[in-house]
Order: C-alpha cells, then sequence, then structure tokens
C-alpha cells in the first residue's frame, strides 16, 4: 500500500481596505500592521483590492502615482512579503509602454514576482480616460494551486472565469472596487462563478467612501459548490479562509459543469451558428 | 411631434406544479382550472414546467406516454390555449425519429405550433437512459418579445444563455425540475443568467415530492436588471408579471456587458489561446 497523496490546502487572507487618502507608503504601513496583528499568520497568499497602490476613484493620482512593474512600491512590497512570509497581490496603475494599465502583480514569499496582470475589460466611466486594456489572461502556481487573476468588472463576464477554468484554473483572484449600488455582483454574480466553474474565488474589495463614491464591502472568498466561505460586511477587514483543492474535484464530480458544456457555444440557431455578433 | 412608440409588454404566467401521479389528461385539467381561476387571466404567455405531460422522475412511464409533436396532448393543449386566449409551453416526452428528445412545445393563443425545443444538455443521472440531446437553439417570437426556450440543465450554462441573448433574445423560458439540494441553481446562478445578459428569464419549477426527489419549488421571473420580479416558495403557485420589454434597454445601457464583452471568449492565457478543452 502507498500513503495517501498529502491534501493541498492555502491558507488565504482577503484584505478589504477601508478607502481613505492615504499615501502609497502609508498603504503598506497599514498592510504591514494588519498583517503583523493577523493571529492566523503567516498566510499562504493575501489579496489586496484593485488600484490598492493609489485609490481607485481619484482622478488625476491615477496617472501621478503610477509606477512600472519594478517600481518602489513593488519593491517595498516584495520585502513586506518576505517579512510576513506570505504570497501577496495588489493592484496598482502601471506605466508602460507610455501606456497606463489598471493592473494587479503577484508576489511570492520569497519576493519574488510572478505575475503581473493588466485589466481585459475597463468598464464606461472615469477608467477609460486613463487605462488601456490589457490583452491576456494572467496564470501562476502557488503551493500547488493553478491561479488566475481577473480584475473587477472582467470577472463579470462568464466568458473570463470559463476560459480560466478550462485552462486549469483551481483559483480566481478578482481584486475590485465595487461600489453599493452593484451589491447584485458581490451578493449573486461572483458567487455563481465559482459554482458555475467548479472553481475557488476570493474578490477584495474597499468599503467606506472615496470622493463620492460609497463602496459596497461585502468581500467574499467563494467554494468551487458556490459556497459563501467568508463574506465580510461592509466594515474594514480581514476574511480568512483555508482552502482544500480537494474540494474543486469533489464540486467538479457532482456537477460536471466543465464536461458536460460540449459545444455550447457553437451550437446553431435556426440554422445559423450561435453566438451572433 | 409623432406619439411615442407604444411600450411592447406580455403577461406572463409561470405554473409551478406540484408533482403526483396524476394522467396526461388530469394535468392538462389541471391547467384549465387553474387558468379558468386565475383573477389576472388572460395571459399572453402560460409556462409549464420540464416533462409536464409525464412527470420528470417516473422511470418507464417517460417513454411509455411518449408522444409526437402532434400528438394528442399537443391537440387538446392547442384548444386549451385557444380558450384561455394565451400562448403556452410545456414540456413532454417527444418520440421522433426513433428517439426519445425532452421536449417543450409553444403554442400561440390561436392554436398554432410555434417552435418545440430538445434539451441540449442531458444531465448525468436517470435521464441519459432515456434521453437524446438536442442540436439546436430555440428562437420564436411572442408580443414583440424574442424568446428563446433552455430547459433545466441547458440554462445552467453561461454559453446557452449567452448564445441566445447575442441571437438576439428578449426573454429566456426555462421550464425545469429542480431538486431542493440545488437551491442555488434557483436562488443565484438563475438571477445571475438574466443579469449578465440583460433579458428576462422565467424559471418554471415542480414543488412537492415524485417518486424520492424533493423538488425546491421557487420558480421565478427574473428582470433584465436581475431583480426578483416574482418568486414561488415550496408550494404549488402562479406566478404573474408584466414584463415590459424597454426595462432591457435601460439594463443593458446601465451595463453594456454583450457589448463590451468583446472577444473575451478568444483571449490567449500565456500565449495560448483560450478557452482549451
Amino acid at each position: 500500500m502507498t500513503a495517501p497523496a498529502a491534501t493541498q490546502s492555502l491558507k488565504l487572507a482577503v484584505l478589504q481596505y477601508s478607502a481613505r487618502d492615504e499615501t502609497p507608503d502609508q498603504r503598506l504601513q497599514w498592510l504591514d500592521d494588519i498583517l503583523r496583528g493577523a493571529k492566523d499568520a503567516p498566510f499562504g497568499l493575501v489579496v489586496c483590492p484593485e488600484l490598492f497602490l493609489s485609490g481607485y476613484n481619484v482622478g488625476r493620482k491615477l496617472s501621478d502615482l503610477s509606477q512600472t512593474q519594478r517600481g518602489s512600491f513593488a519593491v517595498s512590497a516584495a520585502e513586506l512579503a518576505r517579512n510576513h512570509r506570505t504570497a501577496l497581490v495588489y493592484g496598482y496603475p502601471e506605466t508602460a509602454d507610455g501606456q497606463l494599465y489598471n493592473s494587479a502583480i503577484v508576489i511570492d514569499s520569497s519576493g519574488r514576482q510572478l505575475a503581473n496582470h493588466r485589466k481585459l475589460r475597463i468598464p464606461n466611466g472615469f477608467e477609460r480616460d486613463w487605462f488601456t486594456p490589457g490583452g491576456n489572461y494572467t496564470m501562476l502556481e502557488i503551493a500547488g494551486f493553478r491561479i488566475a487573476l481577473l480584475i473587477c468588472y472582467d470577472v463579470e463576464f462568464p466568458e473570463a472565469v470559463r476560459a480560466c477554468a478550462l485552462a486549469g484554473a483551481d483559483l480566481i483572484l478578482a481584486p475590485t472596487a465595487l461600489r453599493a449600488e452593484w451589491s447584485f455582483v458581490a451578493r449573486k454574480l461572483i458567487p455563481a462563478r465559482a459554482f458555475e466553474n467548479g472553481v475557488f474565488l476570493a474578490y477584495a474589495n474597499y468599503c467606506g467612501q472615496e470622493n463620492g463614491f460609497v463602496y459596497l464591502g461585502e468581500s467574499c472568498i467563494i467554494g468551487p459548490d458556490g459556497r459563501e466561505i467568508a463574506r465580510a460586511g461592509a466594515d474594514e477587514t480581514l476574511l480568512t479562509a483555508v482552502l482544500q483543492r480537494n474540494d474543486i474535484a469533489r464540486a467538479r464530480e457532482r456537477l460536471p459543469y466543465l464536461e458536460d458544456r460540449g459545444d455550447l457555444d457553437r451550437v446553431a440557431i435556426d440554422g445559423r451558428t450561435a453566438p451572433l455578433s
């Protein structure tokens, strides 16, 4: 007899930051303080909101505070990740090739950059005045979990999460900045995305107010069966969960959407091939 | 000045039938009684559950009671539709070409058959012992509403509802037989499907028990903004709503998912093209 394979697990933390007028250094200090005070630390992975470096509804600060992938904030964040022995994900305004991107970076617990994702779909509104959309899905691996990054609006599209799940994602990380009027997204759409693909999903939002925007809070960690493993309220908080990778196979055995979907996106309608643009 | 165009509206009824051992004739009689007693009648469209003719978890009755598209049940249902001046949708086990299909038929208020949809995705379990999957999406039009049919498991796939929405559907009709253990589907997945496509969705389920299956009830009518316009409990009931077609444009203007999705299903992952099968 051989021993059963060890169960792969990942201790995940989602940080819900209360929006306020802080400098990038003050935000890093806040992050450092939170992680030092967390009784469950160290974590395998910590996820912060969209544009955590600068804030979201901050006008030209998006450009003024933008940095390259190897800028000073990334250097300090790498040191923080090493000190706290955790992988780290946060959003920031990225300068590259003369463009501005709404990006999120992944740093592992040794301080090494694993991936940089550029938001694929820029929603109508002020973001289109600033950001160029990215052109690729982003996959990486931490502790045996295959992870995809999708920022805010990206994760609302079923095509995006499906593409990542079909490419092998176990866990979707979604830094976001969701306003209170879009509560449907946090409460129903995000759990549906996890359920319909049999993946874990971590949704890291802001709470509080920022220049007239009221954020919803309600960050969450959803299981591959759609269960709310952890759910924040409207206050600043750190959500934690230990994800068991085996839960993915169990959910997909019970409900094999990925297997059963087949060619549904190429089925004919009245003799025409769908989807039609 | 020209008068504003008349608002297109559709008075919809969703019938939640309490599963029991009744003959096809008894089921038609029940339908006749319900519609005669409904204070809101006449309706523009009435939707009954999946396999309404035979029952769902009824073993070889699925085959024994099966009929062709022009069988005696369809003839009686057409007369009923004429008498009640309503279009009518119901599920039935269809015999055709030596195969058995899990189908739903649409009859207009004059008794004419408008469409016949064959379930595209047969879920794992007893259904695969009986049914051959269909091969086409089905679109039709009633009172200016473009309507697509999807049966039970079909509507759980984001690809299916997206394909119908991109082909112009305003309203998705989903006869179903959902067991209590899948409450996530009725409560979150179905509203998400309407929201993410900006379409109305009518979900007609069973309640009660049938040979060991406990059905959820919780049939619903969802708006294109994800709102629960009507929601049943666990008892037999008739849900009604007047759908305003203008609400679709309003929802899509606020949240243009269909426009913004672009080529998300063909974006590259690490140099590969997603989705990968």
